[in-house]
């Protein structure tokens, strides 16, 4: 498969984030990356090459706020200013909008502002956020556009990941939403309906919110329940969509400690509504946070079941580009996405 | 004058608060209602108690919301039950709802919780902080029956603050709303409207919030321009109320630096229009982080910039209850408070 390896993800590399009251060490490390093209180089049969250069940042607006986009480019310098010894911590918010308070008016104050479009208190922002953001945008663009090229698939390999990111709000370690860039390249290239499947253990509030009212893009999504489970506020089966997007949002929440059966028939369900949607290409939000023993969730697969999951993709018969999102339990993350990658591959064959 | 003190305030003693990126000792501490209670005692003529014991909490659902207070009367335990080794630690939030997520589902996840209740990072809640807040409305309580029961004046000498609190939400120190408390008990016991006034350096969302599609309840606030200071998502000029209480809000937002003239001028301005609102009865917000050298503002007013203060609001000729608010330059905090309920007393003689 066509891997396109983001080289500058290691320039984002959060150090500490709160949970439950306290600062911690980030659990989305670049290992986890690492891990993962390690992996592929050794399994062979994978083109890893990196993003076309040709990438614009344009590109970004037809799923970000531009002024959102100008507030991540600048904010580390921003930071910094505010006091030299910034440079040694992460930009955290410490505040955001209450419900009733304005959004209509974005406050001066630069921390004012990080709490303005951020959702928690787990995704530090640094120095190299920005590069490392804005280039897997790139590789996850690059991937979509070989697979409207002919290619049957291609995997943006990537962090920071990206289904959390909305259009003007970043949080859940995600800053650009990789896949709606994949997806609006999709449309951009030709396809009349894309379809999104996010198979990451979290639902994939971004990519809900940045095409909730499209008819164009159907969001599927197959994630722990929010009652119980990150990002809590957003991703209950009645978001149906809204407006012109109504019956193309497709949420299928699960209560922790689902079995794999299970699971596997909601993907059944996500890729039947895929079906009937007559989506023309796929974007698959690959996290492999769903794994047993991952830090930050709550299901319990095993690596052989990846690559059913893979199989399982493959048999939508549809152009794929698989973006890589969530998984914590780094030892074993290099195989588990290999695994739906070449399951994906062999059932494709 | 009549004090009613919360002898009950030290049970809420947070620890760290986030303040740009890291955990630091919390500016809202124990020693501030001391200091202002020494200083009462030193000067003499203050009638010094407690609330009384017939404080229903029932009092509370006139201005937050039934839920909101089972949540806060039962966090501790919700937070130790999760970990025992949370009850060496406050609780934080880490997560908050996105703009466009649900409101209307409340999550189980007790963390989750936390943050769909709280607006910052900044506010711990600890084992004591339910009993020291109720015990503080309780005061705030108490002080509004004593005026509608004929006293001139009244002073509920409490911590945690309250104006930064709203019906279903808390931030900015603040858990119960007192002076909400004391505007509607004040309208419980006759007067047809009711006046606030917020001269702490920070706009009072909460009350504002609480009050704002009501007419019989007049709010004014003057405080550093939300664009550059806390809560800096409301707070602006242009919120007049809205339905019924569309013109009984009024906000005077003041540059950083602005001098004591020129906020007296301010004053006068919210007392004009609390004059034209026909209020029988004032709550003041009373906050001194107005002080030059406040650790957590942008004003210098100075010790005796309080007196005249204090000589302003008697001149509305209106019953008063004084609610305690922010201040955190401590070691003036008693001379500074002391002398606005002294030049109020002195004038209203
Ligand atoms: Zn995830
Ligand atoms: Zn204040």
């Amino acid at each position: 498969m066509q891997v396109i390896h983001n080289h500058r993800h290691a320039l984002h590399q959060g150090r500490m984030e709160m949970f439950r009251g306290e600062l911690v060490p980030c659990f989305e490390r670049p290992d986890r990356v690492d891990i993962v093209l390690a992996e592929l180089q050794r399994r062979g049969g994978h083109a890893i090459g990196e993003a076309d250069g040709s990438f614009d940042e344009a590109m970004l607006h037809a799923v970000h706020a531009p002024r959102y986009l100008e507030f991540l480019a600048g904010a580390w310098d921003e930071w910094v200013a505010l006091d030299p010894g910034n440079a040694q911590r992460d930009v955290l918010p410490s505040y955001w909008p209450a419900p009733g308070m304005r959004r209509d008016v974005v406050p001066h104050s630069f921390p004012a502002r990080v709490g303005y479009y951020a959702f928690d208190a787990g995704t530090p922002l640094m120095g190299g956020t920005w590069q490392a953001a804005r280039q897997g945008a790139a590789c996850a663009w690059t991937a979509a556009l070989r697979v409207a090229g002919g290619e049957c698939a291609a995997f943006a390999l990537t962090r920071p990941p990206g289904h959390h990111a909305g259009a003007d709000f970043y949080g859940g370690y995600c800053f650009l939403n990789n896949a709606a860039v994949a997806a609006q390249a999709l449309r951009d290239a030709g396809a009349a309906r894309v379809a999104v499947l996010d198979v990451d253990y979290h639902h994939g509030n971004g990519t809900q919110a940045i095409f909730y009212e499209r008819a164009d893009v159907h969001v599927a999504s197959l994630h722990g329940d929010p009652l119980t489970d990150y990002p809590y506020y957003l991703g209950h089966a009645d978001e149906r969509g809204s407006g012109a997007g109504l019956g193309f949002n497709h949420n299928l929440p699960l209560a922790r400690g689902t079995d794999f059966d299970t699971w596997r028939e909601a993907l059944a369900q996500a890729l039947g509504g895929i079906a009937a949607s007559n989506a023309e290409a796929l974007v698959v939000s690959l996290g492999a946070d769903t794994f047993e023993g991952d830090p930050v969730a709550g299901l319990t697969l095993v690596s052989d079941d990846y690559l059913r999951i893979g199989e399982d993709i493959a048999r939508a018969g549809l152009p794929t580009v698989f973006v890589f999102e969530g998984g914590y339990a780094v030892d074993a993350l290099g195989i588990n996405v290999a695994n739906v990658l070449d399951g994906f591959a062999g059932a494709a064959a």
